[in-house]
């Protein structure tokens, strides 16, 4: 796998420039995703097991990094990030019947649904719950409302399942909401945390929204494209699950109604037929679906860069034009 | 029904001190209980139409009341602590796989788990991101800490499910983060707003803690006892979800060898057989479940009504203490 040795490399060098931080992050982590019944233990103990790749911690992390030192609340504030992302992957699992995470079984396979439930609010409550004992009462703020707006975004995704005449426009909404506020968030509450970059807090949360919304779109496109082996789930999954797609979205409006016609018929009134699959990722290839996707992740990877441009003093500028790279070099 | 009409008399009693502050927080939860899609719009809606006796929104108004003046955040925080009160019910409907709520279907019969889910999510991160960005940071480290706890509670109850012979301390552990600690939470919130009571917090949480936990308690005898109309919900859902109360608990304890071997084989390994229902119920009714249960919950309730003796020049004293027999005089 040439590729993903690449993709790893690449985000190794960023997260080289923060790896005590990372560290620091790891330790905070691990304590925190804990819980005092042995219920609580057991989940969080498998949770830890899952690791990602640590991407919104490291964005927090690079943003507030200044020089050599590190604020005291910086690992701090990356945990909760994590935690938060972790959270939203359970009830998404629980929400899409999900097998499998990070090659384990799902908590709501594991430990059924109401554990998965109640380890979402567990989750979330914790960590609002450790921000304001802290009085990080400026980040708390953007946690709340970043959840509240992923809280909109899954019933919207919910709403509009196997909608497969879903708009361009309502699918942006999605991922922003869904994704591309968290990845904001982790950016900006790093910035407010460093004293000079405090001021541009408003640029890098654009710079994360944006980054978002290639990452998200990159997601998206590895669904149609990826093997599953390196994506730790299986290909198609979004489909399966009735949610419609960027790749998706492009390809439908290109192909020619006859095509569109017989797709209909294969799959019934709504999308998300699993045997209509390996139709729907012929009709994806064939009608430029992962070409326009990619050109819309450079697209938004562009635009995230463009933010830098006032930070350009800062050693934040290059790393995080790095991290651009990364999201979308996994295209390559 | 004599007693639920009494009820209502004691609980208009109450609520009539502060009708006008409950008008003002029925249309700030009307105007908070919405969401901007249209899925969001439905289950708002249908959440709106069964409505509670108001009790936490009541205790909030009543400790927060300052003569005729209304401070500014009341009737916002009292919406805020029902929409938790709601999130909760919500989720627990799901948990309990129930059917109804307030004589209507519970989200998860009409919408579907996801739903169920993501309302709850919405619900209880929309209050966090409200009271954020009113700056309203003192209350929301309260109903942080709170929604917590209660999460722990719901884990804890979850993992104790079924378990004929729970002890009484862990009953009293899960009805208190559970329960008592939303009920406490509304009245520390409503002194901290007064400017008289605000140093009474402490004690004024104390008393709602005790409140909550006599509350739970008289819930949790009816369950055994009450009518279902009345209830508005099944009779013996708690033993039919496996949930072990105080009435079972102290009958249990009470009744003889081979009353609990007999009952043990009726019902198999765990609590919860549906079958057994009848048996358990003559089992609680016989050896004095429900007396133990009364008894301790008039002693939650005198407890409460200690933590007055300190405002005993408010009018707050009087008021609560009617609180206090309100929830007590449900059991005549």
């Amino acid at each position: 796998m040439p590729l993903a040795g690449e993709d790893r490399v690449k985000l190794q060098s960023l997260q080289s420039f923060v790896a005590g931080e990372l560290a620091a992050f790891e330790r905070e982590y691990e304590s925190l995703l804990t819980g005092e019944l042995d219920l609580l233990q057991e989940i969080c103990g498998h949770l830890r097991l899952g690791k990602s790749k640590r991407f919104r911690p490291t964005l927090l992390l690079v943003t507030s990094k200044n020089g050599g030192e590190m604020h005291e609340d910086a690992a701090f504030a990356a945990a909760c990030v994590e935690l938060v992302h972790t959270a939203t992957l359970v009830h998404d699992d629980f929400i899409d019947e999900a097998e499998t995470r990070r090659r384990l079984p799902t908590v709501n396979v594991k430990w059924g649904p109401s554990a998965a439930l109640i380890m979402g609010d567990f989750l979330y409550t914790k960590v609002f719950s450790l921000m304001t004992d802290r009085g990080m009462d400026e980040a708390m703020r953007i946690i709340a409302s970043t959840t509240f707006r992923m809280s909109v975004a899954e019933m919207m995704q919910l709403e509009r399942r196997g909608e497969v005449d879903l708009p361009e426009d309502d699918y942006f909404t999605i991922i922003s909401e869904k994704t591309a506020v968290l990845i904001a968030a982790s950016c900006e509450i790093g910035a407010l945390l460093h004293p000079k970059l405090r001021r541009h807090h408003a640029e890098l949360s654009a710079f994360g929204h944006d980054l978002g919304m290639a990452f998200q779109i990159t997601d998206d496109i590895f669904d149609y494209r990826g093997d599953a082996r390196r994506l730790g789930k299986p290909v198609g999954a979004d489909w399966k699950e009735g949610r419609i797609t960027l790749p998706f979205i492009a390809a439908w409006r290109n192909a020619p109604e006859e095509t569109r016609k017989r797709l209909r018929e294969a799959m019934g009134p709504k999308a998300g037929d699993p045997a209509a699959w390996e139709e729907v990722r012929e009709m994806v290839q064939n009608y430029g679906g992962l070409e326009y996707s990619q050109e819309m992740a450079s697209h938004f990877g562009e635009r995230a860069k463009e933010n830098l441009l006032t930070l350009a003093a800062h050693p934040q500028a290059g790393i995080l034009s790095d991290a651009v790279d990364y999201v979308l070099r996994r295209l390559d």
